[in-house]
């Protein structure tokens, strides 16, 4: 089964280019890795009807996993509750079990001294959860993660500061995706070609999926910073993947695409070398 | 005016985590500073209903300006005309002016050989544009850019490889901006506090920006890399911004706003250490 993924990051920071946005290739990468297919991102910024707009056109997709970063903290800006909360008609509440858990923070920090941190309302902001909202432990800050079953839509609400982010992740929704995946696993292998044109290698690429059903290609190409015009020196990645559930079995299948590839450009190397192909 | 800008970046290898995706950020920044507001950045992969879909959803929205980055090469792969074609519903065509730009290019490449590239399908491909476009010429590499009036909404189509896309915006796009903004600008200062926490200042920054209408604050958290909870010992960044045609006037409205955050942090020192505000 294909596990489906949609990623929302929410910060005005990223839409002003401020921020470069880290969080989404993380979440990308470990959701591939672990077998997932992310379907889309979505960058909004800090506004509670655009988040809801966001999530109501999320929602009529039906992914498996709706994933949110950033938004969560005490701040004014922090809305992703907010909008989360309008998409789903549900209201905001004190969480009992979030409320614990930022309590149960406070008093780390506070170790050692005798005065009490007060419960002040941006910090009770962060434990008001949308109705039937679990509270996710966040090993490394104080804002809890939040998650939501919507039908047979999960979703995740993660902080956006990266470390943060990332221990929710591993901690809690890690072990959802091995589980929905059935263990397959993502895979795959690059092979770098020099001084032929990515038009030249376009009919090669078609030849070789078309041979390796389980295969995707796709060539990624480098230039230097700014040259002037000059595809044929440029390099290019071909980037071979694919899912499998064992190691070895992914392999062969990769080795056998990647040979036939080098083959085929070993075979024809007169006329990619002239741009004749 | 506000001018609003969607950006679409399409492409397999940013939803796998490949690929983090810089060109998102560098044309986020680059419409921020020409005083432009992105609304939405959207990444999507390389299918053409799933394009398609993306633009569709965003007409409904009329920003003045999409645009897309990635998908105009040669390969199979490179889909973005006709995700885009499909939601227009115009055809592709072999379009004469982005044809001839593209036969030079070639032509470049092969000065002092007798040998004349072909024009394969591949490079056919990239002068097929949908019905009514224009070819953005493309100064570093060969596909052409392409641009589409559509209502009052303008759309155009940028390259994926970062230097040519970049070389696309400057040319092409950076002039029709500043046109759509009446030259209003963006602007920014950034005061970085320590040993607070953001909940303690929360309050502060609600009230600076009472006080200052025309200026937007925003806090980030940066934590040393995945340490035991430590809130209070988190280095914090406020970030004032604002909007205004002239630079001395946005710099006017920032000191004042940033000098009113920094008296009211000096006169709660006490409160704010103690984590009491």
């Amino acid at each position: 089964m294909e596990l489906q993924i949609e990623i929302v990051c929410v910060g005005n920071e990223l839409l002003i280019g401020k921020t470069l946005n880290t969080n989404a290739q993380y979440l990308a990468r470990q959701s591939t890795l672990l077998g997932a297919s992310v379907k889309r991102i979505t960058v909004v910024g800090d506004e509670i009807d655009e988040i809801a707009q966001v999530i109501r056109e999320i929602l009529k997709r039906k992914p498996h996993f709706i994933i949110t970063t950033g938004g969560l903290g005490p701040t004014f800006d922090d809305r992703t509750l907010e909008g989360i909360g309008k998409a789903l008609k549900r209201k905001l509440k004190i969480h009992g079990e979030a409320l614990n858990m930022i309590q149960k923070k406070y008093r780390g920090i506070q170790e050692g001294k005798t005065e009490k941190i007060e419960l002040t309302p941006a910090r009770m902001k962060m434990a008001t959860l949308p109705e039937d909202s679990k509270p996710l432990p966040n090993p490394v800050g104080t804002a809890p993660g939040v998650m939501i079953n919507i039908g047979r839509t999960i979703f995740a609400a993660l902080p956006g500061v990266p470390p943060e982010m990332e221990a929710i992740f591993m901690q809690s929704l890690k072990p959802l995706f091995e589980k929905g995946t059935g263990h397959v696993k993502f895979f795959e292998r690059s092979v770098y070609v020099e001084h032929i044109m990515e038009s030249s290698l376009a009919p090669i690429i078609d030849s070789v999926m078309a041979d390796n059903p389980t295969i995707y290609i796709k060539s990624h190409v480098y230039t230097q910073s700014h040259p002037p015009f000059s595809e044929g020196k440029t390099q290019i990645e071909l980037h071979f993947s694919t899912k499998a559930k064992s190691e070895q079995e992914a392999q062969a299948v990769l080795k056998r695409a990647v040979g036939e590839l080098t083959q085929l450009i070993e075979k024809n190397k007169g006329r990619l070398a002239d741009n004749r192909f």
